[in-house]
């Protein structure tokens, strides 16, 4: 009786190990497949379902005791999950960093989850050890275009690191001030360095009083990880004030670096940031670069959301100074247009990443050009080839179209708000995030005359935040909501305001309209209820 | 004329975002699927090309002006790239932690890639935040089985965290230890705690001369990286010695626990490890739990490779103390035979990872369940589905059959190795990872007599070594190499050792023949040229 329940169960598992390939596995594929397509063609953005009755579609803890048929799960996949995901290639769904994909990304995915490469040594991904290392190159060469000498030196040498991998952004943040930290604090004289000693030892033996990291009041919150992270605490990031254009004040930025010197603080790192992600600004990387060469600070730039500008010859010159950073930081799943978990951190000088550089015995050693050695993680898929498709597949050419009709696009959405006594454009768009707001009829006079009482900032408030709530809920069109500071209401009254991304080259002008009606709708549908304090959705 | 061009360039890019669905798209997705199952279904580890000739393939650093054509590329992969890709899912290949995986892992992997689901927000996450949320709590429920009423409370409130989901075991450990440090050091009597103040000031609030994490000596090599990004650097991770069975010394551990005490340095966790890297071994955890409890101290479980035990009601005994760490490290790629890049941690305390939580004001807000708010990682895809699935299609049973078939398996070429002279078993298996050496014949009898000179080991090694990589260039089976210390040679003299990992269900009895085979063959051919003191291989 036991021999045959285990038989059963070893017939059942090994089946799913086997069956790539039979019918079963067609079957599935084009069950997926065609769901898939279904979504990715689906008007809307997402269902209307209200979050509290969709969490308690999932509130059960307790796994099935038997394994459940693989077409009943898949029905349920199609009933729970894809039903009620967000449409997030939706032309109509402009409020975050995502968009369409290219299509080869789909089998893509799948062929790097067949392949199964483990790219933290070479022993378990062969060919896709050497194939990040040239798409690393490829970035280095698009950020600071260097001779053809340095890349067949560096390339694929076991001492160097152009750059490295990384599922997302903040590890790509968090790698490079984990670098720039190391190398201003290494060892010297007997001293083994923060690696080895730590922080407190290693600021004693430097002679300072603490640590600081320098960038703008925008900053992504990664950075605040960061210096969590790292040792220095959330006050050793210190913000700058921006200019009405939301860029860094390059003068306040050299009185903070004067200030610290005269405190005695290490200043590990200036970021400068090309494409913030409230509302696109990018700061004056030039100017930061100067001030941080000649005060011998790393320079890094999180160019997380703008780097991919470098693409186009039209709007490169925005980023120009990128190429004097010590570190980049580029997401491969934002203008890329990549899925999720394709990060990229590129270093000018390409020896910086051994400040980090660990071992073990089984795996990267010291002589391998093993990718393990140099990073944050460990074991990685091999999304470089997502990256690396992408680069031939779109190409130069291809990035520079996304990027230029991306821009075109918000100027001609900005113009609509401009014109639209109903919206306020809140500050000028410099690439294509957009922040604005919705105006009742009755402040609509007060707005052009910027004549606003404190108590109709916060119905504007109140307004706009229940009118994203419930555009949100609806799931018609979506745009995301922040607080702004604009020049015009000064940086001490933050406005709520509604956020457009526009990146999906699928987006057309009508869906910009339709984004506009929806929201004029749902404003005339909610006017009454935010009159008397209440707020919509959850 | 330039507009021409634009509107080519235009069609150009537009044909990658629209072409999901139509020929054009199953065409690839079609010679994808075949290409990965033609690499699937491989007899051999992997191409014999010398790693030279294949980094010299990627060299290149410029990218093509003009797109590539997409035939063209995917005759580029199939050449360059899939055919000398490693072949981890070779019944053969059993020297590191990949193996075959279930087949649904592969649709499923192009299913996450076309929702495009970014976790990090509900706003682009809608089911796929309850959902990761619920298959955390399948993991919790695992690891900890708490009443049904906890899970009640915390599976789905925006309060708790269960658990976090994260690119690997790596990211899981730090993620652990940061939480652990900032609450040991968190805000009191008007100091602001270590996040916002940073390490030193934190270390002299509470007067501690210093921090360090206690581990056996064969910790991860994450917990160095660990050591190093939190600040308290290499030098703070304490390693204790471990017994003769690889396992943490725990008298040792009590002794240095005392001593951390004497010298006024806080202890911000003990790890424990279960399926050590190098061995395979289990540390005593419910010892270990005991200590750290009375002692105070955040215990955490590095469990990225053994943590599935727990499914197995004849092996989950291994584990017994586990439900009393304070977080548990578990790698969903390892031994749930998930794609690369599924790693989960699980706290014990739900409110735990509110000593990390940050937010920002477009996403994470205070109140929402959002799961950006509480981890290292920013966005993320919904991978937390292939564990959903696997859980559901795998199951429970499924699982339990996988890990006593790996057990069973190491525990039938152990017999092997330990009858046939040509091998000498170093140390017995715990589980299913086994080191071993092969053993020229001139050795065999000092070998069985343990009558060895130092130059005799000194030849052992460079021999196993010359082995290992002259094995992995001909790429017919594959084991790995690392270094063990052996209670028969002492913790002095570690011994180079052949390292089989027994994890995937295809290996049959006739494979593990095949690698002693192949290694025999391979010793008679390399013998002469390691007896001149030359070495195979690169």
């Amino acid at each position: 009786m036991q021999t045959v329940e285990l038989l059963d169960k070893r017939e059942q598992v090994m089946r799913l190990f086997t069956a790539n390939g039979n019918s079963d596995s067609s079957e599935i594929h084009e069950y997926l497949f065609t769901l898939a397509r279904k979504i990715c063609e689906a008007s809307h953005v997402s269902s209307d379902i209200k979050l509290k009755q969709l969490v308690g579609k999932f509130d059960g803890s307790k796994l099935p005791e038997e394994p459940v048929e693989i077409n009943t799960y898949l029905d349920y996949l199609a009933e729970n999950v894809a039903a009620h995901s967000t449409h997030t290639s939706s032309p109509r769904f402009i409020g975050h960093m995502t968009s369409a994909l290219p299509f080869f990304v789909q089998p893509l995915s799948q062929f790097i989850t067949a392949l199964n490469q483990n790219t933290v040594k070479t022993e378990t991904a062969k060919a896709c050890t050497p194939l990040e290392r040239q798409t690393l190159a490829f970035m280095h060469r698009l950020v600071y275009d260097l001779p053809d000498e340095f890349y067949r030196r560096h390339t694929q040498a076991a001492d160097s690191t152009l750059g490295i991998m990384v599922s997302g952004g903040t590890i790509g943040n968090i790698t490079a001030l984990w670098c720039a930290r190391n190398v201003s604090l290494s060892s010297r004289n007997g001293f083994p360095g923060v690696e080895a000693a730590g922080l407190t030892a290693a600021l004693k033996d430097y002679g300072y009083e603490g640590a600081v990291v320098i960038g703008s009041s925008l900053m992504h919150y990664s950075l605040e990880k960061t210096a969590d992270l790292l040792g220095i605490g959330t006050c050793g990031l210190v913000r700058v004030a921006t200019d009405k254009h939301n860029r860094m004040d390059v003068d306040a930025l050299r009185r903070t670096v004067a200030e610290c010197r005269a405190r005695r603080l290490l200043i590990i790192a200036i970021i400068g940031i090309a494409g913030t992600t409230d509302v696109g600004s990018i700061d004056p990387l030039a100017e930061i670069a100067k001030l941080a060469q000649e005060e011998g600070i790393h320079f890094h730039v999180d160019a997380a959301w703008g780097g991919p500008l470098l693409f186009s010859r039209r709007y490169k010159h925005l980023l120009s100074g990128i190429e004097q950073a010590d570190s980049v930081t580029i997401d491969g799943h934002k203008q890329l247009y990549l899925p999720l978990g394709v990060g990229i951190l590129v270093f000018r000088n390409p020896f910086l990443a051994q400040a980090i550089q660990k071992q073990a015995r089984y795996i990267v050693r010291a002589t391998s050009i093993d990718l393990g050695k140099r990073a944050l993680e460990g074991s990685r898929p091999a999304n470089a080839l997502l990256l690396h498709a992408a680069l031939h597949l779109v190409g130069p050419q291809g990035y520079e179209f996304l990027i230029d009709e991306g821009i075109r696009k918000t100027r001609y959405f900005a113009g609509l708000l401009r014109t639209d006594p109903a919206f306020e454009l809140l500050g000028e768009p410099e690439i294509n995030i957009l922040n604005y707001r919705y105006v009742p009829a009755p402040l609509r006079e007060r707005v052009s005359t910027g004549n606003l009482s404190e108590d109709d900032l916060n119905f504007l408030d109140q307004f706009n935040e229940a009118l994203q709530k419930t555009q949100r809920q609806a799931g018609r069109t979506f745009v995301s909501r922040t607080r702004v500071e604009t020049p015009r209401y000064g940086a001490q009254r933050p406005l709520v305001a509604l956020r457009a991304v526009l990146a999906n080259p699928m987006t057309t002008k009508a869906d910009l309209h339709a984004v506009l009606a929806d929201q004029v709708d749902i404003a005339r549908q909610i006017g009454f209820a935010v009159g008397q304090g209440k707020s919509a959705g959850r």
